[in-house]
């Protein structure tokens, strides 16, 4: 052979070994099946679709879409997320759904971006959206839902940062009416979480902006979290925001009578939602006091996505939980995957029991138990290591001695007691034991 | 809004309704259940490779490969199988893995190929590997292991057709020493399933080869298939066949008290597997009695492909199932996913119910049965309609004169049968009788 290819992950993507990623399934389980509880159903679409398809939906980070042209000269991309392609599911399949269609996908989607701290270029997200309902009890569901899974993954400090679109859109028009001056106002609001409403300001009056500017966003961004500021943004932004106001009141509402905690529902007129299709309540969940991790889910209400793709009129919500982030967490608590592994290594003494071997770990796995026999007799320590490495619950010692009176003898690895059971009770045994 | 954009889907790549995907999730579970049972345990590698990685590996299809050159101007393809980028994974980590290394991987791949019935450009593999093990019981629980897989599902009409990579080069060395002239030998072997030996001998002498060539041939084909055929292949091979001669006779063997049944093992030298990585073991599995299907699964060994990464001389033996014609055969015949779906749909009679209506929702769901509220009080064969649409087992019956006795009404979907139950009993009654 010649020289050897490097072995290496690209930028931004990485493997999962086998403890991570029975950690990381162990989740997606869990999640799948409280999307489930709440009569959401699965949807697989490809990873790759036409460009055209997700072109115009992303702003300024459509230049972070993987894409490029195919052998039959097609430009193709691979999705930025789940949404738009279920977006365009939905309106190629309008004529044949049952709406409103709910559906949830856990999948990995692709940005080009810059790599951080559990931020990959691959990473998984896990949506649930409902198309073809203009009920706000389909936004607080959505919100429920994702609560509820976190809560089943052990998670419940956490806080929902909630807001809708149309008193942010009208924030934005009080404060400035020229386009290119209001992105650059928008960066500035964007940092609020890490400098405060001062350091905003004080960067507006830097950047040389008015004084109009700089107290309508000392004014908007003072109003207070909770309950209490929602009652004024009424008097801060004035008329024409009844709507935004009235859905957000019910949707409080809805969420108590769906037992989501007060105490992680926050109103917070700051959240924006970067992606330009959200239309009404949008949010933001966080750790509690860790708003500097980042996100760990988001979501909102984008009645115009699927209208993109057909003329029929079809309203969406949805939520989605930053599962790698989450994941990432979590890792760190050490609170992932402790007893994931195996059930039984069956220790290999020599070659001359190979038919017995073959009987016991067939039997055991006939019991449903996870069993491996190690392929080869060669020094214990080197067989104990294996079994650590693959989590192993049991070992099983059978050799010359054992066979003569058809027992085995099992080690329990983790306390390394050992017992001695008869062959016919040691399924009995392990699955009372594990 | 302007034009809209197509909503279609690439060629060769599809999506997965929830009906679909529903009982293709069941399949990976089951599957997953069945590897883990085994001692395979989960990997997850990106889906973008460095292109160099993934080069010299598929022989002529190597052209096949979705490769482009990212943001970063770095070669770039999407992974064509699960095999190499897991031997990348293994070369990369050798130091901290502990061998032999059993990984499964359950994941989707793409193929720039041509689309044809149960072949699409983006496709799932259901993948277990050993690396590192020269034991034969390695090469045998894999095919074990993928045969109970099937077992699981339901398919246990299937036929391993089994081979030794060294049998097939040793008849390719005898028959023809030019590399392009063999390349049109293999291209006519490779039509046995569906011409015969007579046809393929045919073609030999109508492309114009020497009788050696196509009398060769006829004998190594005529090679009966089974147990009985094993004998024979010393006989027309000659010497030098003994070592993958009695690696099958010891496979056969472990099978056998791997409790595999004799009748899905058949031994067969016209099979070839098309990569050039495998080095011993080869098989391809069918549906019996219909090879015209196509294969649902292979696999084999290939002791080379790992230390194309690194010297470390890792062997390694693997399994695949062909997890989308398995599906499609099962769709055909009409097997998959009768009962999947939600639990319940609660009736939406009127908005003034709607806590009492979110109450029973959120009290089910506590329950872990699977819920829905219709969002809207329309009319009730509308609500029918979507109760079906999401395989709903039950629908809940609640209005003016329930509420007035703290009582509701299940209708169970299947037989149109409804009952009275009082609240208190309703989740009990429900998983009483889903």
């Amino acid at each position: 052979m010649g020289k050897k290819v490097e072995v290496r992950n690209l930028k931004g993507f990485r493997d999962f070994g086998p403890k991570e990623q029975m950690a990381r399934q162990a989740m997606f389980m869990k999640i799948q099946e409280v999307f489930e509880r709440f009569g959401f159903l699965p949807l697989s679409t490809p990873v790759l679709e036409y460009k055209e398809i997700l072109m115009n939906k992303y702003g300024d980070d459509e230049k972070l879409v993987y894409s490029f042209k195919d052998m039959g000269d097609r430009d193709v991309a691979m999705r930025y997320d789940l949404t738009v392609p279920m977006a365009r599911y939905v309106a190629q399949n309008r004529g044949q759904l049952v709406f409103p269609f709910k559906r949830y996908q856990i999948a990995p989607a692709w940005r080009a971006d810059n790599t951080q701290r559990g931020r990959l270029r691959e990473f998984y997200q896990c949506d649930v959206d409902t198309v073809g309902t203009t009920s706000l009890f389909a936004d607080a569901e959505a919100i429920a839902c994702i609560y509820e899974a976190y809560k089943t993954l052990g998670v419940t400090n956490v806080v929902f940062r909630i807001n809708d679109r149309r008193l942010f859109n009208c924030f934005l028009e009080l404060i400035e009416k020229d386009e290119e001056k209001l992105k650059e106002v928008v960066r500035s609001l964007d940092k609020v979480d890490k400098v405060g409403v001062d350091g905003v300001v004080h960067e507006l009056q830097g950047k040389g902006f008015d004084e109009s500017v700089w107290s309508m966003a000392r004014k908007y961004l003072g109003i207070g979290k909770g309950a209490e500021g929602l009652d004024q943004v009424l008097d801060v932004l004035g008329g024409g925001v009844e709507d935004g106001y009235n859905s957000l009141r019910t949707i409080f509402e809805l969420l108590r009578n769906l037992k989501v905690p007060d105490d992680v529902l926050l109103f917070d007129p700051t959240i924006a939602r970067g992606q330009d299709y959200y239309t009404g309540t949008i949010f933001e969940c966080f750790i509690k006091d860790e708003y500097g991790f980042g996100s760990i889910g988001s979501g909102g209400r984008y009645d115009g996505l699927v209208d993109q793709f057909t003329d029929d009129g079809l309203p969406a919500v949805g939520a989605s939980i930053g599962i790698d982030r989450l994941f990432e967490w979590l890792e760190e608590k050490g609170v992932l995957g402790k007893d994931l592994g195996i059930d039984v290594l069956v220790l290999n003494f020599s070659e001359e029991f190979w038919l017995d071997y073959i009987n016991l770990v067939t039997s055991l796995r006939e019991q449903g138990l996870s069993t491996e026999l190690y392929y080869e007799a060669v020094k214990l320590d080197k067989q104990f290591k294996y079994a650590e490495s693959k989590g192993a619950k049991f070992a099983i010692i059978f050799g010359e001695e054992e066979k003569s009176r058809n027992v085995v003898k099992v080690k329990t690895l983790k306390t390394r007691e050992q017992e001695e059971v008869g062959m016919e009770n040691l399924a009995e045994y392990i699955k009372a034991h594990k």
